[in-house]
């Protein structure tokens, strides 16, 4: 087979409107698509200068809106109005549904319970004994290897180094708290800056590696849901008897019923998340608000806990234990993206948190209203009404 | 605290301009955010309907373009130029080197293994021994199901019903292969009347519940990986020694040895995948393609395989259990997305597999090229140099 | 270091008493170990012949009672006196008040709903699609394997072979039923004669190792959960709301809300057993019956579920997915293993089911008794007073 | 259904002769089994208050011994001879056969690497925010709970607190070192007094119950896993290729091959221990030596590493995360299991290193045998020759 064509780039302005077109018409001509709605952008190329290589024009993803969402949050606080990024009929509606029920009931209350953005680069030394004394010499290092690593960055903060040792080697989780940003390249390269100080101050100058596999970034883990990565954040709030039944024509009891069977469920199939749909928000927000979407993976397990009250009101909590997110950085500074982190009320510094608050709540509402859907009977008709695109 | 506002919808024609303007200009009111650019779409709204509720513009996500990229697959041959639709610099630029790497070498050779889309009834019965003789009626009335659920979907079919029991109920799985389309839909309304027609003929007339938890849908889970929701998907490729060396400067030796280390990583991490980082490939050309973002939680599970041949090339295969796609319905017929799956040669009906092929191919391009990045010391410096975007 | 010294052995007969007290004074000469308890064994030591290598006398483990133990079960009905061989303190007398529970409340109700032990061969083959093709002709010869691995044995039957393809191989899961032996050496012969049957028989003669590590014989795993391995048994009682106050000094109300805040600690931990100590029951019943101690590993899983009924009363139900047990070959004809097995009425041919049924009845009487100790306080106390033994 | 009869006990001393004999001739009553066996004890029955409740007898369980097995761990150095007991056929030899070829490459090195044993309380507070303030309120105050903690016990040592904030509860780990002891009922004891400590102090007083399930006692989990439970240690050799070869038959790079197999296996089918069967060896070894056979669940769990060296020789690693043994206490002093404690100098204070490092070193042994028989192709054939016992 002969050498195919390189896509064309030029070292000029890799983002001008003439490399753009060449090479639009490049995939064109090899490919045959017309990339009519492609190039029919309507931002400025240079914007996604770092955001995008290669860049050919844009997906227009279509967006709605849903709420008003209520939160009493420590920091998302006040009627949300919500953007969702989807092409799935129903989502929004869906969602939107949930949201009603939350404000109906007098809101969520939100909480972000903890913060941990992770590196975990291995170090392989002689047997297990040396690698366990190189952990000790972590420890009696941390503070030199703190400035190592703080150098690199005017935002990042590593609390502390986690140790797993296997065979010869020591795993570790260099884990820093990164203000706005989502901060997995602001924490590569400050674990690179610590790594090197340690190969080169260690009488034994360890072999390293910036990845052991434990970070575990763009992957679901145990070590994520158990230790945190990105933002642990909580949603919680009553449905009220009443509201379940005239908004969501289910009963409480029934509900809490089958919470018992779902769960059964969920620890059969082996489920990361027990609970209806949290990826679905996730995905749709994130895509909305310029969020780095392959972090769906991480971000969409939890746990999701329902008591019934003695009054017959519903306790219904999420839990997400890593979800990754920020409000600096990223794609968070693309223009449709910042307008819909401005209808949050969460575009810039200061705001990772309320963002993470809204997030879960998100995912709280979504859950609301499929549950209630599954036990109403009304999951497929819904689907039937809203989701027909052909 | 007053009640708020709810989102104006007309019973006329809620894709209208006028409707999304009116929308637009309410959460504008509402959240002070300015939705230019999220107005200033270029797709005929009408297009989203059965996309999406609530519309008020879209969200323009950066498309760039990698490769060639050289399939020698089951149903994907040739060279293809790869969308991938995200806000990640250094995603196309890392993916585009990996698809070099992989069409140097000859091209990669993938197949699809299995398909397989469930839907999880849950029945509730007296006890556990009636949930056991309720499965056996069904194995003796799987025809009399069978037609039932094909009753509703001229492309579905019903391959078998998985069975789980668990305390007095029967936990099921109704397998379901459902041609080009992803098939979440065409499988709740087919298990939907399957489920009407057991009720009503069963002399028990069992309760049930649609979704009992073993779906699982939009979750990752054990039972996924193991039995395949989607499609198990297989790329495998020969890394030549000489193009290591030259086009990665890395060594396959030490590429071996470091696959060891990374495999005792991600078992104590309890990762879902194996290998570098499959869900970024995954999400940005489920973007591109108009696939449900959300099935990045599910799809990017997978096993990552090596062997050290005795002439010093190394043989990696990806193999992906639960890949979730189609090339119809969704948001696959929308504008650019559309055009997206053009490019690839997939639009429409007969190029699942092929789709399928693609996306595996993919996500091996992209962990050959971070795993080399990790290896030779360059994974921060190209951050640096393409990820800046502040 | 020198060359250290072989432990003694005999070709003549390893089991006589001679080659046994020489062997013993062998490892008293060079421990300074006094082995005068395991020395005084009472059984023929030439019964031990085939369940030992290199004896020096047995382990005498403390056996107590515990019971009596009400069963509905499909298999096992009636009155049951368990024994249970064990050295923690508190353990008999907390299943034995278990027990009572379950019997004063009118038995429980038990059932095997599936029967599979397996051998995991993986075939390695030139590519993927190869191995996929490989499959189809397993599949297509699937009666001439069943004849080539049952020619092996009297008992066993090759029900079928699962097949999970990743890179260019085939992990099977070959299964069979096992009549009343646990099975793993019936069919790891069974197995191996298929293997060698296919090896010859297919064009490409296939290299293949008898464990890929899909078995996963001796070890907890997902897909064991999911597709059993062993026997899928479940134990289902109703606790009186009078009895739980009276004889557990708890009220089901407060062991329901407890029972939601368990679930989300399993679940946040990872457990692979979602109530609340599954193998101390099935280890010490293991010890007395000659079950394989190791099995503790997979048998323990397992799925707790609860609901609260409208009287007060509370349904509770045990599900063990992969309970791995015989009443015939291993340890079971051992004198007092056997003696224990006739306690229950399950020495020999047709009693594996009971066997099995007594089991998850025993790890529900656990699981009542130590739910309600911790949930009255009185789970420290009871300690204190039975396990103190220094 | 009559009530059924009830064992008999005796308030003055159950562990009389009488009161033994007394309750075996009810059950031989009751069930029709001979007990002669289990009767024909030979150990001081008083010696084993404080271990068991309705005592009836003893199982004797078939003891052999493996070894030589040489040592150059950092507790344990040295040839031993290890006591195995177990009723399966060919384990004892296998055991021996790894042994050999450990200490003919010159021995294993072994290492503790870390020693946590848990409880696990969760506290119940009125919303997430109280709850993540209270976990704030225990960081503050950890002094005082260690001083509460400690105070019941002269050994346990109380070194940390992990929070796991789900819903509006605080899930915690409380960490301790147990000295010798397996410690779970000393840190019961511990964590109880703790825990009222924290209930009376803090202003809200708190519900809690003493296990929210993250402990996870009897049952493996991630976070035992991760966080380790017990001792965490890990055993390394050098496997000579002429050793393989002469006394395994095996290639080492044939092993190295295979590994890179089973470990796909592994992970496909979510077992928690990645190399042949930790399970065997552990048990055998507890049963023999007193440890509570109940913890083979957490035990077994573990990460197999391997590298094939430049001169064909082959790293072997095996790190068990949760090993749960002890010296001291359970059924360490009985009179039979302190002998074969004994048989390894591991009896009594200061040793529990020493022995979690010969535990880890016989996991290693027994892994080198099967593995190496399934690559042989003897593992049946082995079987056949020392596993027909009947």
């Amino acid at each position: 087979m002969d050498k195919p064509e390189r896509i064309p780039r030029t070292r000029q302005n890799d983002y001008s409107r003439e490399a753009i077109e060449e090479r639009a018409a490049f995939v064109t001509r090899k490919t045959g698509a017309d990339l009519e709605t492609v190039s029919s952008y309507t931002i400025d190329p240079e914007t996604t200068r770092g955001n995008i290589e290669n860049f050919i024009g844009t997906v227009q993803v279509p967006l709605g809106v849903a709420g008003p969402l209520r939160l009493n949050g420590e920091h998302a606080q006040g009627d949300f109005y919500v953007p969702l990024a989807t092409t799935e009929g129903t989502l929004v509606a869906s969602y939107n549904r949930g949201m009603r029920v939350i404000t109906e009931c007098g809101g969520a209350r939100t909480t972000v319970v903890r913060h941990s953005m992770q590196r975990a680069p291995v170090f392989v030394l002689g047997d297990a004994l040396q690698a366990r004394d190189f952990g000790e010499w972590l420890d009696r290092n941390i503070d030199a290897i703190r400035t190592a690593a703080e150098a690199t960055t005017s935002i990042g903060k590593l609390t502390h180094i986690e140790q797993y040792p296997i065979a010869n080697m020591l795993y570790t989780r260099f884990c820093f708290t990164t203000g706005d940003a989502a901060g997995q390249n602001m924490t590569g390269k400050a674990a690179f800056a610590a790594c090197e100080w340690i190969r080169e101050q260690h009488p034994q100058h360890p072999e390293y590696h910036l990845s052991g596999g434990l970070d575990t970034d763009k992957k679901h883990s145990a070590i994520n849901t158990i230790q945190t990565r990105g933002k642990r954040v909580i949603a919680e709030f009553t449905l009220q008897r009443e509201v379940a039944r005239d908004m969501l024509r289910i009963d409480t009891e029934a509900l809490f019923r089958y919470r018992q069977i779902a769960m059964a469920g969920t620890q059969q199939a082996g489920a990361v998340y027990s609970g209806a749909h949290a990826a679905n928000g996730i995905a749709a927000l994130f895509i909305a608000t310029g969020q780095d979407e392959a972090n769906v993976a991480e971000s969409h397990a939890g746990i999701t806990y329902g008591q019934l009250l003695e009054n017959g009101d519903y306790y219904w909590a999420v839990t997400l234990p890593a979800l990754i997110c920020g409000t600096y950085g990223g794609g968070t500074g693309l223009p449709a993206q910042r307008e819909c982190l401005e209808m949050l009320g969460c575009y810039g510094a200061g705001k990772a948190d309320k963002f993470a608050e809204i997030a879960a709540a998100v995912v709280l509402a979504g859950d609301i209203s499929l549950t209630s859907a599954v036990l109403s009977g009304e999951w497929v008709s819904s689907h039937e009404n809203l989701g027909r695109n052909r």
